[in-house]
């Protein structure tokens, strides 16, 4: 079997955990505004969902000290393609380990990014249950759509802030299948960013160049509308209730993604996606590149007011040089 | 390798033909109302692309003295998966035959359904070239927007009237690799309907119980927007130039698809598709199945006004029980 | 003066009392679904606001024993346009008298449409006094959007059925100012139905003839969103919570209203009011008369699957006929 | 008759006239990208309306050696309310003449606002009349809708750069019965811009300080759509056709339109207004303040990205400082 027919081991991004440091104010975002479904507190964390998310949860939101991402987890696309790239990454410079006991999915394993990012890996994964007056009519829907802000169909994939682009993104494609649809390189050497799939999603992980930390950070976790117009409803509770836009809504010329970014109030960054973008059937795709001369004009933003300053160099944790920043646009949330 | 990890040798719907027996009528529709551009005329047919459409052309329009489908073509994964797929069918009872000379594609594996639709599988294909003029600065769109009527983006999926839905489907499952997202059984026994993919899309290609013909005839052909707001200026335009719209905007519950179906004037029904529905990434997804309690009250129409009976029967070629219809509403057509 | 330029002493609809028989069911559909904001409950009714309504109520919502309208409110344009109008009327057939206790405005002059429809017209209203948390940083908007369901704007118009459409509508048109803007007249004689406005909308009240009852009934009370995309998200709720919708999303050619008209749990019909349609600001606008050649094709609906005959005879009081499909179609509700 | 009464004297913005020294570049702009049709060519000027536009023409297009604003045209609604005005004009220090040779309308009285700009206002218009292929099925639709581009529906509103904002706007209110609906007002001082209207729209005209320039200039004209999702086709296809855009598709907090601003190819600013924003249906509105405290962070834009420095300098004809500008954005224009 080529490495080429071996890109679907990966099924999908099923969950990811973020630190927060204003538990209560981030779950009134997430559960308030974004009208996602809790689904269990363990006293450290709450496990949330989307209503068309299918599993326990898809976001493990975790009280902590600071803001952050933790564990980012992926389903393999059966048994038998989870052993074919433990083996794999076994056999890499970064082997990791099973890890046995894990809410909501089973037995995983447990490895790193070549940055420090935390990932697992699993098969057995636990189904939600809506309960009788969860249940809804439309048999591929979850759960009925909550009647709470602008609820957030499902996840939809994560960016990450690291200190080599290339390298990281190499870890996943070597070792996991991933295939490199788009990046950016500009004076024809450093690769800034780049955007990897498993299925013909431009992206469930994307890298991001660290500019103003020691990389091993977050850039953003992203939620799934596949409508353009919610986001403007979004938009407008966002700017009603004080919680801080970053930019957009607009869209990107990059995976053409109908975007807005946001800081939830515990300060990581959080994407909505208001469309799909495109979608990459074409098995003969070649990594898209962007550099300097038209990064700025078109891809970065295809239209729709540009990305400011703080989108390249704002991540969580924190770094001393984004603090203030910080400090400003998350005093007034909620 | 187990069945279950080959559904990936099919890698996506790539054309479809289609006659007409107006064909200005219909070049009209498909050019200035869809937007689509074209692509060469042989004299017989003229191919046409919407504006992300990879490859030579994604509509083959044929004339004819009498509307109906002709070839479907799918592109497969890789050589390989094609030497694979053609081995599986070359063992079925319906083997098939390898064609050589083919418009906007190399050499083609042909073989039917056992309804007879015509089917190719084929690895090379031709890549559209925008001239300079066309060429887009978006990296991912294969030309520029055109400025003509609402334009669609690409092909999307079709679906195929048969005398035996469930032989059918099996012959695809089996041999190409397809899964069964969907489908529709009433009193526990026959099988409606049904929709099958090889990507996260719910459906590439589905089959639908021919209630008026004898099988072997087309329901409609789906080309895709991505994109609500679209289909509701589409829908003003079809009104105010005399395009019939069966039925939507609105949406369905198998799918989540927003969906419009209109007869474009040479009589076949086309589908436009105005969001994504959703998208499947769990692999242990099972066949969602509706049933005469829920298909009629959800399934068939989520939202949007009933669907017509002339949705259960009418098709192309027409049958003599559709010709009055076909009559009253394609008279006007522009 | 003359009579044309006086149509501007009526200044808008400001309010609208319904009767419900399941006020619970009622009040978890204006308050949870709609997201209107309540402002008061006297004990026999619960005054409702949209959130860019600026008077103390525009829903007042009333406990009764069956389904209904009650008294319909309009403010005039100063307090020398209710003088005037207030003469007219005095020296109509049909006089009124004054009405000095009100919640919500001061003093008015309650009168009936020669049907027998309650009116009220005044000048002195009271404001509604957000709460801090309630205060909208939006300067035009009257409190901050709600967080429930898909929140409505505000009251845009009502449709009353009446025993005789041209008579009702020649004593708003002669008496209060009201223009004509479009109509439906069948065989050259009897009018169906018809809009009429004291403002560029095409119609803050309408007149449906009662073909099912014996007139002075509701036809429905519509409030205003919009934004086409909004409706799409309520029809998406409405069906998962079982609120019966009776028609649309989709677009009238009658006033090119992008509607939808769903049964409120308690009986009455409500519509909800997507976009702006079209605005009239030609003085010389003559009515647009619709026949039974355009109307069916066209004027009733001009996109979006056809108005079910419900739509022709059902209101509320309910009369005997209608009583089993409300029974049929209420039941479920929430 | 009171002051508050005469308020409806003037009944809407007929025609706006644009200079332009790229005729040919323009024209595609209008016609091929806004979707505008042609009535009529004097060789100087050529005469373009929205579908939606009833009367002769809603934009004179004038090939000039710069860009700006010609003629602003108002119809009076009724011959005697246009006596009454032109009474209050000819007894103000400005004092006008009348014009009997008009294209598209009759015998029109012109004078000027206190910084220049020339005003025509009539009460004889010629009405468009559509050809047999492009009446509408819809009653209220002056045309078919056209299958280029974006199509715009009708002329919206005018924004004028004057030297002293308070004084322009009290000549219109004074004279013509405007009111003043917003406006912004820095340190308790300089009112630097507001919104002006006859009717329940927030405005027909408005005018902003002339931060760059001597006053008597254009700051934009907008055309309507009254849908947000055509915005997005619509920047979609700016971006591809490579038409300036300056700011949006956003929302302002003032006016609460969603906008879009793009310079046409010859250099004037042109809005697009893509939905209702707000209507004002209280006779006792009172003008709604903006200050440095809230302008910058609500009112310019309520969300959707920064209005540029741009936005508050370029207008059009051009002064010196803002030439450089205009070259290189309008240089790329197809």
């Amino acid at each position: 079997m080529s490495f080429q027919e071996q890109i679907h081991d990966v099924a999908q991004l099923a969950m990811v955990e973020l630190f927060t440091p204003k538990f209560e104010e981030s779950y009134w975002f997430f559960h308030d505004v974004l009208g996602m479904t809790p689904n269990g507190d363990d006293g450290t964390s709450v496990y949330l969902r989307g209503y068309e998310d299918r599993y326990h949860h898809s976001l493990k939101l975790t009280r902590a000290d600071h803001a952050g991402v933790g564990v980012v987890c992926w389903r393999a696309s059966s048994p038998q393609a989870l052993e074919r790239r433990v083996a794999k990454i076994e056999a890499s410079d970064n082997p990791g380990r099973w890890v046995d006991t894990n809410t909501g999915y089973g037995r995983a394993y447990e490895f790193t990014t070549p940055d420090g990012h935390k990932q697992h890996l699993f098969w057995d994964v636990e189904y939600f249950q809506p309960t009788e007056g969860q249940k809804s009519k439309l048999l591929s829907r979850a759960q009925k759509r909550p009647l709470r802000g602008v609820p957030v169909r499902r996840i939809d994939h994560i960016n990450l802030l690291c200190s080599d682009v290339t390298k990281n993104a190499s870890f996943l494609q070597e070792n996991l299948g991933f295939l490199k649809r788009e990046n950016v390189v500009f004076g024809g050497k450093e690769e800034l960013a780049c955007w990897l799939s498993v299925s013909p999603l431009v992206h469930e992980v994307a890298f991001t160049k660290d500019q103003a930390g020691p990389g091993n950070r977050l850039h953003h976790l992203a939620f799934w509308y596949g409508n353009q117009g919610q986001m403007l409803d979004l938009a407008d509770i966002l700017q009603e209730y004080d919680v801080h836009i970053e930019a957009g809504p607009a869209k990107h010329g990059i995976s053409q993604g109908y975007f807005m970014y946001i800081y939830e109030p515990g300060g990581n960054r959080i994407e909505l996606f208001g469309d799909t973008g495109y979608l990459i059937f074409d098995p003969e795709w070649k990594t898209l590149t962007w550099t300097e001369e038209n990064f700025f004009s078109c891809g970065g933003v295809w239209f729709g007011g540009d990305l400011p300053q703080d989108f390249f160099v704002y991540g969580t944790p924190l770094v001393e040089a984004a603090m203030a920043k910080a400090e400003e646009v998350l005093e007034p949330a909620q």
